[in-house]
Order: C-alpha cells, then sequence, then structure tokens
C-alpha cells in the first residue's frame, strides 16, 4: 500500500505532499506503469482532504506523464514516456499519427492530452452545430430516415398486426437471446443472402449500439486491441472508451482499409476491428472486394475479430453490393450488427447481431444482466415489418429515393463546386464526404455556410481525435432534389469565399493532422 | 514487463515454466497484489502456447492464493492472503461470512473459489427448476405479474392511444434522457407522494435492470465499495458483478438492515448500497421507519449512496408504507429505480430512475453510448398508462387482489405448516420467505415438493453466495386463492415428510452458511 501520511502542519502544499508520496512510491516500484489509482473521492477520504486537493496534485503527475486520466476509467501510472503498456507498441498508428512528425517522438501523456483537448473541442463543436437549429437552413446534416417517407399510419398497423398475431405473448418478456421467431427471420435472410446461419447465431439487441456496447463489454476480459477504421460514426468509437478500451484508429480512403494501414498494427497481436463496409458512413461508399479479401487474409493471420456493421446493407443500390465479410471469414472471427434503425426508423430501437453460437450465449448472458431483453412489442413489430413485405418494399422505394437524391446532389456539385474541391461517390446510404484542399478548416466553413442557409456536419465529428478537419459530411436523407440543388449551391458560393483567403486562416484549424 | 520467455526443449511442463514465472514477477516486485495479468488469449498469443496451459498455470497460482480470476474481469494478483485489496478490510463481511469461524483465518482465495462453485452450483439450480416445468404443478414460483389480470387489448388499446395522440413524434428515436413528458408525468407522481423533484432528475431507461447497469458501470469511475442487502434478487448481484464490482453482503431481516449490519463495514469509507425498501423481495416486508432513519444516519457519516430499489411501491397495502429513504436522504444521496414491470407487465421493459440532475446527466451520457434510447412507442405507451388513470387503477386493483392472495397463503400457512417453520409476513409484493429449521434443506426439498405437485424458488437463488439454504420463497403472484390453499398443503406434506429426517442429510445442504 502505498503510504499517503501527510503533515497538514507542513510548510509544503498538502497536494505536493500527495504528489511526492506518489512519486515515491513509483521510484520505489510499489507502483507501476499500468496500475490503477484509487478514485479522486476515495483518496480524498483515505488521505483526509479535499478532492480538489487530490486533483490537483493528480494534475502535476499528469503534467510530468507520470500519470494519466483515462475517460470514464480512473487515472493510471504512467512509465513518463508512454500512456499505457498499450499504445506504446502502436506508436506508428492512430493517435500517434495525430502528432506532426517531429513530435513523434515523447508521445504518450501529450497523446492522452491532445485526445482530452479533443474531446472538449468535440462538445464545443457540438454546441456550435445548434446554430444551424434556425428556420430557413436547408439541412445537409441528417444522418437518419425522414419518417415522413413511411406509408402513413405504418407504426399504427403495424403494432396492430403485431398484437393482432401474437397477443398476451407480447406481454412478457422474452428470452435475453430475443424473440425466436424474429432470429429465425434475421437467420433466414441472412442464409438467403449470404452464408447459412441458425437462429441461434442471432442476438437481438436494443439498436445496433447495444450490440456494440455488448461486443466491447465482453471484451474487456477476452482483452483483444480495439481499432476502429477512420472517418467512422464517433458513437461507436466514444463507446467503446465508455467500456473502458483504447481506441486505436486506421485511416481508410473510400474502398476501405487496405494493405498499407493494417501494416501499421503489431502482426504479433490480435484485434478487434470495427469497420462500416457498406455505404461507408460519413463516405457512403462500399468496401470493395479486393480490400474486403484484404481484411479475412489479415484476420486469419492474426485471430482477430472483425465487427461488421451492416446497417446500410439494404440501403445500396442494386449490382455493386459485396458479400458480407462473414460469408469469407465466417462466424467464430466475425460480428455482423445491424437495425432498422436506418432501413425503418430510428424510435424503434431495434437492432440485432450475428456471430457464431458460442459468442451469441455469451453476449445473451451479458445482455440478461444489462437490460434483460428487447421490449416484446418492438421485437413482435420488427418481425411483423418483416414477414410482411413491408421491409423489403420500403428498403427498395427508400434505396430508388435515396439513389435519385445523391444524384441531385452529385449533378449539383459538378456544377457549382470549385475544382480544388473533390468528394467520395455513394454506392448507398445516406452522405458523402466531401474533401476542400488541405488547411481549410470545416468548422470555420460551417459558420459560413449557415449565413448562406445551408448545414451539413464538419469532419472532425467523425472521428475520436477530432481530425478530418477539411472534410464535411454533405448528407442528401431528408431534403428533397430541389432543395439538394440548392444547398449545394449555397455551399459552393460559401466555399469559393472562403477558398479565397489564404488556408490555415482559422482558429479552428489547428485541430488536427489533415489527413 | 514480465518476461514470459520458456524453453519448449525443456523437461519441465510448460505450465509450471509460466507458472514460475509469474511467481518470480511476483517476487521481485514486478507484479503486485491488485495487478491485472494479460487475458488468457492473449497470454496465450504472447508466451506461444495452447490457453489451455495458460490456464492450466494461473489454476496453480490460484490455488495457491497468488492469483484470483474475478469473473468478468479477469485475473489479478493477490498477496496470497486476500483475493484483492478490496476485501481485505472487509473480513466480517459478506463472502467471508460464508465461512464457519474457524476456517475464517485464511479466506482470500478460498473466498473467491467458494464464490466461483457457487456460480457453478447457481446454474445447476436453475437447470434443477427446469424439472417443475411439467403439468399439474402448481407454482409458487412466479416473480412477474400475470398478464391475464390485464383488462383484455390492454396494449393494443394503450398503443393505438398512444400512436393517436403522440403520432409520428414515436418514429424517431427520444433525448437519452426519455420522453420529456413522460419525464415529468414520473416527477409529479413521485413530488405528489414523496419530495418535490423537477423532471431534469429522471432517466428513462429499458427497466430498472438497465437502471442498475448505468449506477454500477458509473461507479467504475468513482470507486464506492458496492454492498447488497441479502436475500436479493439476484439479478442485481449478478449486473454488479458482471460489470466489475466485487459486491458485499449485509444480511437483512424482515425490517431491513440494521445498526449491527452497518457496523460491519469499516466506517472510514463511503459505499454504494442496494437496497429493496418496498415489498422485498423474496420477504415480502417494508423497511421499516426506524432502520431507514438508521440508513439515513449511516449514508450521511459516511458519504454513501443509497440505491432505493422501488419496483413494488405501488403494489403495497395502504397504511404500512414508510416514505421513499430520497426523503430524508436527498437526491445526491439517493438513487431511486423503478420500472413498470411488477406493476403493469414485464413486456415492455420501461423503467426509470430518480436522483440529483447532475447525476442524470452523467447516466444519461453512458444511456446514450450504451443504447442511445428507449423505444419511443414503448415511452408514450408508458405515458398513456399514466395519463389515462390505468396505472392508478390496475395497481390498485392489483394490490387488492395480491392482499388476498397473500392472505390466502398465510392462512394456509399457519392451519398446515408444522410448528418448527416460520415465515415472514408481506406488506405487499408478490412473495414471502418460508424459513426451514436449520439444516435442512430447500433444494432437496424442492425436490420432494414437485413429486407431491407443488413448486416453489429455493433459497440459495436469492444469495449472490448461494446462501438461505434452508428458506423458500414462497410466490402467490399467479395462482389464485385456492390453488394457494392447495399449493401449500401440499408443500406442508412434503416439509412433514422432510423434517423426519435428520437435519443435514442432504448432498446439497453443504452449499451455505445457514444463517
Amino acid at each position: 500500500m502505498v503510504n499517503y501520511t501527510i503533515d497538514k502542519e507542513s510548510d509544503t502544499p498538502l497536494y505536493i505532499q500527495i504528489r511526492d508520496a506518489i512519486k515515491d512510491a513509483i521510484k520505489s516500484g510499489e507502483l507501476l506503469p499500468g496500475d490503477r489509482l484509487p478514485s479522486v473521492c476515495s483518496l480524498a477520504k483515505e488521505i483526509g482532504v479535499t478532492q480538489a486537493t487530490v486533483r490537483r496534485a493528480l494534475q502535476d503527475l499528469s503534467d510530468a506523464g507520470q500519470a494519466c486520466c483515462h475517460v470514464g476509467r480512473g487515472t493510471f501510472i504512467q512509465d513518463g514516456s508512454g500512456p499505457t503498456s498499450a499504445p506504446d507498441r502502436m506508436e506508428s498508428i492512430g493517435a500517434a499519427r495525430t502528432l506532426g512528425p517531429s513530435e513523434r517522438a515523447p508521445h504518450g501523456s501529450m497523446e492522452f492530452a491532445v485526445r482530452k483537448l479533443r474531446m472538449g473541442v468535440g462538445k464545443a463543436l457540438r454546441d456550435i452545430m445548434s446554430l444551424a437549429e434556425k428556420s430557413g437552413i436547408i439541412h445537409l446534416t441528417k444522418g437518419v430516415p425522414d419518417p415522413r417517407c413511411l406509408p402513413e399510419n405504418f407504426l399504427a398497423e403495424v403494432a396492430a398486426e403485431a398484437l393482432a398475431n401474437f397477443g398476451t405473448e407480447l406481454y412478457e418478456a422474452t428470452d435475453p437471446l430475443g424473440n425466436y421467431e424474429l432470429r429465425r427471420e434475421i437467420a433466414r435472410r441472412f442464409t438467403a443472402e449470404e452464408t447459412p446461419i441458425t437462429p441461434d447465431q442471432v442476438l437481438i439487441t436494443n439498436g445496433s449500439m447495444q450490440a456494440v456496447t455488448l461486443v466491447a463489454e465482453a471484451n474487456m476480459e477476452i482483452g483483444q486491441r480495439v481499432v476502429c477504421e477512420t472517418p467512422c460514426f464517433k458513437g461507436i468509437t466514444d463507446t467503446f472508451s465508455a467500456m473502458g478500451h483504447w481506441v486505436e484508429t486506421l485511416t481508410r480512403d473510400s474502398h476501405g482499409l487496405g494493405q498499407a494501414q493494417l501494416n501499421q498494427l503489431p502482426p504479433d497481436l490480435s484485434y478487434l476491428l470495427y469497420i462500416c463496409p457498406y455505404a461507408h458512413n460519413p463516405m457512403g461508399t462500399h468496401l470493395s472486394e479486393e480490400r474486403a479479401g484484404i481484411l479475412v487474409d489479415w484476420a486469419r493471420k492474426t485471430g482477430s475479430l472483425i465487427v461488421a456493421d451492416e446497417l446500410f446493407k439494404d440501403l445500396g443500390w442494386t449490382g455493386s453490393k459485396p458479400p458480407s465479410i462473414m460469408r469469407e471469414l465466417g462466424p467464430e472471427q466475425t460480428v455482423v450488427v445491424s437495425s432498422l434503425s436506418k432501413s425503418i426508423m430510428t424510435g424503434m430501437r431495434l437492432g440485432w447481431l450475428i456471430s457464431s453460437p458460442q459468442r451469441i450465449q455469451q453476449l445473451a448472458q451479458l445482455k440478461k444482466l444489462m437490460d434483460h431483453s428487447a421490449p416484446s412489442l418492438i421485437q413482435g413489430m420488427a418481425l411483423t415489418i418483416f414477414r410482411s413485405g413491408r421491409y423489403d418494399a420500403h428498403t427498395e422505394k427508400m434505396a430508388e429515393v435515396y439513389r435519385q437524391r445523391r444524384d441531385a446532389m452529385l449533378k449539383a456539385l459538378d456544377r457549382y463546386m470549385p475544382k480544388e474541391v473533390t468528394w467520395t461517390r455513394p454506392d448507398g446510404g445516406f452522405s458523402l464526404l466531401l474533401e476542400l484542399p488541405r488547411g481549410y478548416s470545416s468548422v470555420a466553413l460551417f459558420l459560413s455556410a449557415i449565413d448562406k442557409g445551408v448545414a451539413f456536419l464538419p469532419g472532425p465529428l467523425f472521428d475520436i481525435d477530432q481530425r478530418f478537419v477539411h472534410c464535411c459530411r454533405l448528407s442528401y436523407a431528408w431534403p428533397d432534389e430541389a432543395e439538394i440543388k440548392e444547398g449545394i449551391e449555397l455551399l459552393a458560393s460559401a466555399v469559393e469565399d472562403f477558398l479565397r483567403r489564404p488556408p490555415g486562416d482559422s482558429g479552428l484549424s489547428g485541430l488536427g493532422s489533415y489527413h
């Protein structure tokens, strides 16, 4: 035990006494890198000082690189050069790459400080977004489906049908795995498109976020390194972080991750890799078959698990849809997550997870302890949506709607955007990623764009380290074709004005590494 | 870093080489008590051996008291006398007390082994329970409400009304805090009965299990010691364990925890204490006002947080309901959790959590990352159930139904049960706890009872350490009064036969400490 005895009569400030007690314990080996300190609250109680005093002491240690605060998990001892033992071997990837090459040498506590700063910036960014909440703005922002696209009384009819079909069965909680008939229906659909699976390979969750939460929580024991492709929907990386993981990132291009990115990972470890292979959010493009093959080979070689988020799978245009990663890699090394949130509506919170029967059993036990099961009525309604043909009819209709809106956006971009600007060409989904010339901040552009009457989401919202500062996500999920055309025209005029200024001419452009 | 280099050509078995490498690292101070070892999977990969070999090595260390496997979290180094630093100071309480006084000295790894064994026994017990799934058995087992007690078409009418009232608003996900009107309704009801609260003190969850999950996950950073009264619904203690906490238990009597139990906790620490103050599951009794006062004083003195599970609050008989702990202790030190699962139905998975605005904000952020929000339709339906008067009408009706069933059970127990047997007298809820003379196992009794045609839940199912072997939970939630009378008569005859045998005459009686 560390001896925290302090002398309240001494001239030495209390926080310095505490700081030095911890430093001594590190020197003597009582505390080792990776050790977790007691919480601020219990340290304060144990030593008999205020929490502010303890925080002050920890701040000093953190500044000196001898401790780091891992958000959501407490304060850990460091060796003064690295944040924990984990990132030591990872210096070529992820957060480390957010520093310029010359700064790379003494990463570690710096890396943590940078990430923490960026988390604060993230909050500020979300506050800035609220500026777009005024009337007359064309929103190229929304990442969820427009409920007005559903047939009138959709939910009322589905609820009534489900209750008529399943009756009081829906009054009681289901097995934590979920309604068996719903699991069978999902298994049947996956089997028809991909590779044969059984209902015991399906777990029903409260949206795909909970599917990722279960995988993240289970991995606390398994201990695979968590890697996410980036850009990435930040809900995913934030969830892995909140569950206690340090998240590494690999930058993808519009085809997905390539061999060069995977080579940045030490080959002697096994990983949990999160990817969004269909109509990637925010890029809108599918993972190419060639890149899928590279990922499968890498996963086999390293014994890694690939978590494939197939949220947009049924909202792609026909002809270009690659097979699921699971078809090649098999269920032992793949987790497929999906939900009705993009295809039908977000309000149902109905998702699912497909993997090996053994993993499904383990995750169902966790699900049982976390919230027992998904609401029975919602599960019955999902089954009704699938079985009645509504799912296929609606996704087919909406894929065509979104394709037309994408075409309208691409056409307007071609016509109005300055030639220095580039963008991805979505294979499906809701959005594309637009790239300004390096050095121009999407956050600064956002502020002038809403003055012109159009809003989008700045790139830093799609990366745990707030990179992609020169990128913008433009969504065509809600506006109609005329609004899209007008929105892009307004945005192009904001971009034109903006590019007349020299690059880097914005306080917010210093946020990221511009790659 | 521990040096795990092994010599595959050596005559020394691989697992012994690994075990000794870890022992050496402990001796040299490289590994300290409380340190977590890498996962079995990654150790196996790093060393280049099979996982079975690593497990064998860890088993040896565990047998020697130098490591312990904390379920769901991995393997931790121990000093050979205690399981982690936590229970060292807790020797007088909880799991330690499951050992006889003479065995108490070298607890630690023993304690963990015992708890692990009991978790295995718990699974076996649940398998045994399935023996009751045959026709003609009177079930005094169910801890959930009977959906047949609800008015016909209840769910269909509520769903239709909610959709008529709130329309397409229910198609989109709500704020992670939940539907504002529902939060306002819950705040209004709590204010009317207890102490004024505002909607920003209410968070909507997927059942009360998720409310407990959020509190448990948030406490991973705060670090208060987790203590649960026992007996206790095992879902609660299992959830705290799965989220990474070591759960201590204090034995309650039918009035709740007393000063003597609280005195077993070191007074210089602060705790997270879980209690079920209304119609306790399984005892059925309310926390007495005197005991509530003792708990409030203790919480103030130690700065502890009390999690009060008010699941059965509205299913008590009028006149005996004490005020909520929050009225005296205040929202900063209280979390109230509740749900519709006992009062209306389990299938909705709709619960809530009441605390300080600041804690609600923190927990909502976690909720957002775990599964975003509760399904909007389910929230709209809960609001409809409250606003339409259905909630009050149904709970009032059911409280009377359950009171009559309780009376039928108490009357039958008085009439048929041998005089050595005692039981609690429920103030509400679904069940009572029956106590056999010490030394008689409820598990053995269960087997003869189902032969006679009646089933109940054995006491070990209500304790994380499988104690309360001589106790039985008898539920009157589902059977009608005639079935209850017949069921108790059958049970009494099984008990009579059973008590003719000498105590301890059962392989399963060795499970617990009989207190």
